[in-house]
């Protein structure tokens, strides 16, 4: 980003806040709207309208984009937007990036002639938060286990963008770590990288050396037969998206501790999740050519 | 500990608990003492007298050992004991481990002839804990501050124990590390682990760009000039024992949120703090030829 | 694999007569043929005829399977076997797995009628391989450079399997490393695992800080330009497969040190290299049903 | 180093030559004597007399200073110097920094009423040359071994400087990392790091599983009892100073590859060795107040 823009940012969360004070501190011209709670932003102007909105260089709507019954994702607000309101206050002008844009949305943009550019679909977005979402699984971990991570023995379930995330981690710390996963490939990573490998399909009857347990793959994996398994006190994290990878009834009944982890980097580390929509913003822009 | 031996544990918190559960699962016969409300443990023969605390072949008093106005330390009990009671009623015959001998508590067993070997003080338990307090103090920062450690830049004080259990978990996780030390052997070690060094005695003027600053010596280092430096924002822990390394009015003062942490491996992972204690109980055990 | 197979090991290097070995020494039935000047090895038949290879289980052909002049890449023979002659030989019944099957080798077997299962074309292959080719690297690094890898500036170019095995060793040995990619998400990977990102496309006029640049894109990166650039003694090390990615005329030229470095784990670490054939033949005699 | 000095480099290896142009690349004014071989070096005067040196602000003599019948240890010199005749010219004016000093040496310069300081002895050298060492014993090991580290069972004997150094770079590299060592504290500190521990004095009978075995300690530790258990093919490499660790006498008859890697860093590292030198004469000048 070599010019200063002007860019508004408009609903959402703690993140959304961060993000406003970041391209303010960065130099860009920035107005919020419908972060009204978040109190006083450094160097932005909060706005009550969006009427000017049409004329910025950029709007960042919030992740996810859009709330309950087609208004605006904005829990910092006092008010409810509908999205349609918004959309047309925004118009085709600026360049809109949202965060997660489903079909209902991406409908009502079409209808509107607004062009939205999903950030949270970009593999770089998913990549970067895959740190505040391990290091919140570990937080979490540390919070819950009455062991150390050191020596404890840890299963991640899955190796795409999150295994590889933890997985380093837990290692460093001192834990002994297996990972389970489908592919020969990705068994060769695991291997390449030091780590116990399994295969996600062959897990019954494997489960009770385990201290800890976190899944991030989002289909059922580990049902009541798994769950049964488990070491007493074993705890279960799972961080998939709906919908999820545990039996969650069925570990209350057992007595199996088990919590259900999501959207974590706005939880865990706002500021951090707000520098990576800065930074997909950006190349969303630089690709552009704004 | 090739023998099974008759062991009684004798006040202290959940850290003595674990210790007494841990025992009695590897085969030992485990009497407890003053852990009333600890609850039913499992293998665990719960006694309200101790005479029979003089036939054992060990016994593992807490750490500290003796608390307020030589009693017991025994939080976890309905009653006070004063130590002297507790000492006369195991007498010379077994082999008596305390946490953290005192001179008053050292002058009362030699009044009564009693031998304590203080596990505290043996340079193995002071490694092992190490550990659980670089977690305690991973979690304390992660769950205090609006970024990951990853990126984060972190200054750590002291390259002790301590020094040397955060440095590499810290920069595991991808954080920017700088250890201060005052010898130059030290400042060599801190290089050749890959971190940046600073010599103690010069931190003043350079500590504007730390997110995160953790003290391990016990020596006022951080005093108001050095405290008024720091980022806004940045997080003070300090794992000190007394007298602390931190001037917290001046913190209080100036708005810098700092938290003195101690007894962290009680506290975050009291089964590995346990786990620790019975390790070194066996090492004396094994020295003393029982 | 869950039974004892007969497996005919059929020409190839070192890396064929430990995996011979390694056959045998798992309890299969193996001769070899064509290996004479590998010396005898343990638990292993020579033949000089490969009439029975037909009623086994599995042949296994060299990597590459097919030498010079369409004959048998058969390094260790005394003699010169058409290829025609030996795929005819074994004929259709056994499972064949062969290393790198180029569109002639594939034309003679698709006439012959026989079914060729590349193994090098394998990811699990590939990514396996990675490790032994990174410690030669390493290894040439070490005995090249007049300068510990500790400390050393590194560029990697390329954030494939070679570069994600290379950037970790060299890091943890205690090199500054830096990644040269091209997509964003790359990019974000070597930020989320502690590392410089540096854009391929943008090296010219940033290459001169470096001790070691190590290359491993197969396409001309390092140009007489960028090698203009270079801080003398800088060691250029090209693991690329052909077409290579230095130029090494200019090299030569400019006094570059520049050393192409190719089939690594074969040279290094031949019994690391059979063992990595060994896993992935085992997958393929799996996935047949063999 | 505040200051520029005049700085003469007398006697040694490619160290002292490595170090003749580190000092003049810094802005200090040069001379070497006794290094006619190293070729020309850049910024650096050569003289073939030392009579100036004693207006000098410091020498810097090699490691080890002297050599065979009382002369000065100059491999790449033409001539040999007494000792005495090299000190008597120096005088008392300059710091003498020399590698090393034995007491026939310390008496020599006792009696010419010469201090001598020795930058060898000095923690904060051990342990920076620790670095060169344990990368010079993994390039030995990858040269030799026909395995990858990767996967590859390592026994380290020892836990000093040297230890500290092999088993993270070893571990990191993806081998089993095993380290003996004698105190309990050492090997609370091998646990807390992550690697299997074992009693350096219970080792018999227990190393028929490594791949490789790197000796640190300078007392005969693997002897022909131990050397008759290895796995065949285990490679030992033996970095203990005089007297050694090995019965190489044995070995070779038992067949077991045995290296005595001695004095590596200026082997394998000269430059980092030259800087090495370069950073503790410095930490000497410094405290003399030069």
């Amino acid at each position: 980003m070599r010019h200063t823009y002007s860019v508004w940012v408009v609903g959402g969360d703690q993140r959304q806040a961060r993000l406003a004070e970041l391209l303010a501190g960065a130099g860009h011209t920035v107005y919020t709207f419908g972060l009204e709670r978040a109190g006083a932003l450094e160097g932005v102007e909060a706005r009550t309208e969006l009427s000017e909105a049409g004329e910025s260089d950029c709007v960042v709507l919030p992740l996810p984009a859009m709330g309950e019954k087609s208004t605006l994702n904005a829990p910092l607000s006092e008010q409810k937007y509908p999205m349609e309101e918004i959309l047309t206050a925004i118009g085709s002008g600026p360049a809109v990036c949202a965060g997660r844009v489903d079909p209902p949305l991406q409908e009502l943009a079409d209808r509107l002639g607004v062009t939205l550019h999903d950030y949270a679909a970009r593999e770089e977005f998913a990549v970067a938060n895959a740190v505040p979402t391990a290091e919140g699984a570990l937080q979490l971990a540390m919070e819950e286990l009455p062991v150390t991570l050191h020596g404890a023995r840890v299963l991640v379930i899955g190796f795409g963008r999150l295994g590889r995330a933890l997985a380093p981690r837990l290692s460093a710390l001192g834990a002994r770590v297996t990972v389970a996963a489908r592919k020969w490939s990705d068994l060769a990573w695991i291997k390449v990288s030091g780590w116990e490998g399994e295969h996600s399909g062959q897990l019954k009857g494997w489960l009770c050396a385990y201290d800890l347990i976190i899944n991030t793959v989002p289909a059922l994996i580990l049902d009541e037969g798994c769950l049964h398994d488990l070491k007493p006190g074993c705890l279960v994290l799972d961080l998939a998206s709906k919908p999820g990878g545990v039996d969650f009834d069925a570990a209350r009944r057992l007595g199996v501790p088990a919590i259900w982890a999501l959207s974590l980097p706005g939880k865990v580390a706002p500021v951090t999740a707000g520098v990576i929509v800065r930074d997909t913003v950006c190349h969303i822009l630089d690709e552009l050519g704004v």
